[in-house]
């Protein structure tokens, strides 16, 4: 690398125009990643996922010519961002689609659909377990005499002496709660309602104090909102609720901004590790992508940001470091050592959030470097710690993990199954939003495909979700479109080929789409499916074998993951992601991280019960078992190189 | 008010160029308020102290000749900010003068000098009291087991265990400390030093979690730094200590940025029910002053600024208020209640200072909207709280407050000394730093004055602090310089006029000066100062009267306050500040608002007894006692319009 420095100025289409610094020979990739201008980059710049397209407008930048840009569009100045170094000044065009995982933001008000029914079920499973109204929030009304010349007691203390009459306990006030005091008293005639959240006593004979956390004008019983965040790899998903009822306020999610840093974990991990690098991946997912979804979940249930005063954030272990800003490079390095399994009880404010400033925040706690709070959590939700029956559990993100038991026992487990299931290192890849096919079926005579489309009727295709991904592969092989190794063998009117030669199918032709460019699956996205539904199913095998169980043991399995409207059970186990046992004992749940971390921010008994949990469930290293490597190997063909298996 | 507006740049001599927009009408000096630029006003914009010159270097501006500026300068462009209004684009020129109540920062070591002798003998007081040693902050060194395949522990859990088995109690880990600890860990063999503080047992039988504030890497035994603050309305003091021995690190001070927002409480007060400016008023003092000072006495001490662990704030009602970004109005208004008396032990990253985020910051207890943890402070290290005899206890600031009473009952008062004393509102008044005239005499024959000036040998004149405020009124009013209503009634060299016929008395000319213009004094000074002596008289002799005491009774009488070295009793009696009551019963005792921080930050027991005696002083409402305003304009004559008084 040069000495000299360049001045490169990115033009995004349809936003700001930024400028940065630039040394030479530095790829247009890191120069983005500095600057902090959002460029997917779900390969994290190895040239292969061809999604940190940029065009030059001016200067000159050297490079090869990438498979992934047609001659025509490099003629036009189209270049891959991570394939080109600095040699001058330069000015690029980014367009809209970068970052597009970040800014498919959406906020939903949950009136219906899937989500709301999950939630309504776990509901009704806590309402059992007498988890329920035990968030450790109350309010309180209290009417104090005003203060005058011969009795000038201060508000606080005049407060504080009331609350103690009034409940007998001893409180403090929060700063935020003692700036909204004076005003508030006097607007009300100095009659109120405290939001406070009740002092945890070690001892019933000592009790502790209680924390005010706000102060509200009298009049409608006020809601206590709660925050349940799933942070994952690939998205961040969020739900607003009422720790009063246990109703859902408002939902929200989009893309883990992340995600320019490299589609996996251990890419992320590696950016984390550069100078400024942990900073800047902490704000990636804080500050570009969980403010907003807060804000905008805030905007639809109509409260402030600091009208929130609990929340539960879980994700997988990296996650969970990055997050609170912990160095995570231990976690990739022998003997793969979290900094933390679980952490203290953290304020809003200490983790940079905006909800109220002394908001308690929860992360549900992780075993291990590769399962983590998202899985906690989500056993809780499952249910399967509770069951005599063995069940599995499998959670389809970017990381697969699996648990397995019963209340006796539960071994876990995981596999990197890379961004598929969500869309990512696809293509024509997206989340499980509008636009998204999330069904199809192909009719094997004309290879004509019928699709099912996110979004309200006439809704065009954008691009394949996980559910998506996994039937059109499973009508493919189905059909005989492509062969045992993925590989396209027939032609006709819905196949093309690349000038290198790399076919597609084509799912939706450019008029029948949103873009106007076609929806398609390659060689190359069929391939990155392939090793993630083997990835997922060698595991399976592997943590079953070590325990000595076959795979007829398995009495139940709840796939969890946020990939769409359900599985499609039957070509799953066609296209041999799932064993073959009956289609019956497979149940779809949802994104049980996110449904987990409501039942815990609803109630700090389910939270207390996902940490007992966590203590109890064992944690299996797969890597460092041999045999697994060539079980995975056998499980990257359609369905396996072992055809029995499925027949 | 217009509604057009104009574009305002305020080119900072040897500084920044910052603009503005004003609609048309607002006077300058609110302007500049509004922009945040510093131009001080210890007059709050009345015309009065003439200390906020501005050049108008390009465009127009309405407003009256004032007489602080002479024909020439006025021809040249000078104006006084709060006297001219906007009427069109303007260019204004702001001398380094402006903001210098601010900028006068000074950082010692304490290496010598009266504040470290005022120090040690409370140090040794303490001792004797047992306040030492229990800030509730500890060290504890720990060496883990290195984690391997088969010990997977994550790291905090590893610690935390080992923390109970060393000391047998729980403990939590700060994020702070989180986020330092895998690398330290690692980059140190596993054994580490942590800083904690203990949780408060509310009953040994159920000891509560303790907190880890950092993680440091084995070696010398650290440090534990506290840091005491005295907030004064006019300056900041602040000295950093080790709480493990008490010894002294190092001391800094500064002017509180607030003064450009008038330099008394009220002015302050009204200046924050503006919009925004209850957060303009925080920052002036917090972000302006006391971050920066923080800075440079870490600095000078050789520790970061997240290495101090504890704090203690004292400063009068108001400034609390400010400090913490409380709603202050309801002070000054009927019935005079402040928002508090006592806060919550609050985190630095509550209040937005720059110490350990997780470092607790107490502040000293007020009792009433004019008499705050400056005097409660100030109570506990004069010691008048413990003694027999009956005590006076005045301390000089911009507010003047007096406790009198013994071990038995002690009364307070405040009186509106004005900044006088600490060299505001003085057209040559400055703080107690190099280049104050600190002492002086005249020679009644030729008039000449000899000066003692603060700073190295041959250091020339900048001002007047307090306490050479005091002399040199003394003896004008001795040589028959002044008459007794403050008049300048001889002529000489030494006695200049000004084109409206007031006279000044020339302590040092030019020549002997810092900036080249004469050090004096002028009658609009001399009238400032017989108002604060007559404020601080005045209240002595009401509080007094109510409480049925004769100024015999007075026993001790101990004068608190920075204004400089020590007070001459005599003088202060001949122009009839102080009661005439034998020399030897005056205490001259320092800055006991920051002495009394120092106490109540070094020990848990010092702070618990500074709430006992604020619990126990009882206040007193001089404004509402009849008689008081007749003993103050009868104080505003030097000595006092009853000489017998002082005979």
């Amino acid at each position: 690398m040069g000495n000299k420095e360049y001045r490169i100025t990115f033009a995004i289409e349809g936003g700001e125009t930024l400028s940065a610094l630039a040394p030479e020979g530095e790829t247009l990739l890191e120069t983005a990643r500095k600057a902090g201008i959002d460029i997917d980059a779900p390969c994290s710049g190895n040239g292969t996922c061809g999604k940190c397209r940029v065009r030059l407008a001016e200067g000159a930048a050297e490079g090869a010519v990438p498979r992934q840009i047609s001659p025509e569009d490099y003629a036009a100045g189209w270049r891959l961002a991570c394939g080109i170094k600095v040699i001058s000044d330069l000015t690029l065009e980014v367009p809209p689609s970068a970052g597009a995982f970040k800014n498919r933001m959406k906020v939903t008000d949950l009136s219906e659909g899937r989500e709301r029914a999950a939630f309504e079920a776990l509901g009704k499973d806590m309402d059992e377990m007498g988890f329920r109204g035990d968030s450790g929030l109350e309010t309180i009304a209290l009417s104090l005499a005003p203060p005058a010349m011969d009795d000038a007691m201060a508000d606080r203390e005049r407060l504080l002496a009331k609350y103690a009459e009034t409940s007998g306990r001893e409180a403090e006030l929060s700063i935020f709660a003692l700036r909204k005091l004076p005003q508030t008293l006097r607007e009300s005639d100095f009659s109120i309602i405290c939001v406070l959240r009740k002092g945890e006593d070690r001892d019933p004979a000592v009790p502790s104090r209680d924390l005010i956390l706000d102060i509200l004008p009298p009049g409608a019983e006020p809601v206590l909102p709660g925050l349940a965040v799933d942070i994952g790899t690939t998205s961040v998903a969020m739900v607003l609720t009422d720790l009063r009822t246990g109703k859902l306020l408002a939902g929200a999610s989009g893309g883990n901004g992340q995600i320019r840093f490299g589609a996996d974990v251990i890419s992320r991990i590696i950016a984390s590790t550069k100078k400024g690098g942990l900073e800047r991946l902490r704000r990636a997912v804080v500050e570009e992508c969980i403010l907003p979804l807060i804000q905008g979940i805030c905007t639809k249930a109509g409260i402030p940001t600091e009208g929130i005063y609990r929340a539960v954030v879980a994700a997988n272990t990296t996650m969970t470091h990055l997050f609170t800003g912990v160095y995570a490079d231990y976690l990739r390095l022998e003997p793969y050592v979290p900094t933390f399994f679980q952490t203290a009880k953290y304020r809003s404010i200490d983790l940079g959030l905006n909800l109220n400033p002394d908001a308690e925040v929860l992360l549900a706690p992780s075993i291990g470097s590769y399962v983590g709070g998202d899985i906690t959590a989500g056993v809780l939700s499952s249910g399967i710690y509770k069951k005599d029956t063995f069940s599995l559990f499998v959670d389809l993100g970017t990381n697969g993990e699996l648990v397995f038991g019963n209340s006796e026992l539960l071994m876990s487990c995981a596999c990197s199954a890379g961004p598929a299931f969500e869309g990512g290192d696809i293509s024509c890849g997206m989340r499980a939003t509008d636009g998204a096919v999330e069904a199809c079926s192909i009719d094997a005579e004309t290879m004509e495909p019928a699709l099912t489309i996110i979004g309200p009727p006439g809704q065009k295709a954008a691009g394949l979700c996980g559910s998506g991904l996994i039937d059109a592969i499973g009508e493919l092989f189905r059909c005989g479109i492509i062969n045992a190794k993925g590989k396209i063998i027939k032609e006709g009117k819905r196949i093309s080929h690349d000038e290198y030669g790399a076919a597609s199918y084509i799912l939706a032709f450019g008029a029948d789409s949103v873009t106007g460019a076609d929806v398609s699956l390659n060689e190359v996205d069929i391939d990155s499916f392939i090793r993630a539904k083997g990835a997922i199913f060698s595991a399976i095998r592997s943590m079953l074998a070590i325990m000595d169980f076959s795979v007829d043991a398995i009495e139940e399995v709840y796939v969890a993951g946020g990939i769409g409207s359900g599985i499609n059970v039957e070509k799953a186990i066609r296209i041999g992601m799932f064993p073959k046992i009956p289609v019956e004992k497979y149940h779809y749940i949802g994104n049980t991280s996110l449904s987990g971390a409501y039942a815990m921010v609803s109630s700090a008994g389910a939270a207390a019960k996902v940490t007992e949990i966590s203590q109890g469930i064992t944690y299996l290293e797969l890597s460092s078992h041999p045999g697994y490597m060539d079980e995975f190997v056998a499980a990257c063909f359609l369905p396996h190189t072992n055809g029995a298996l499925f027949e």
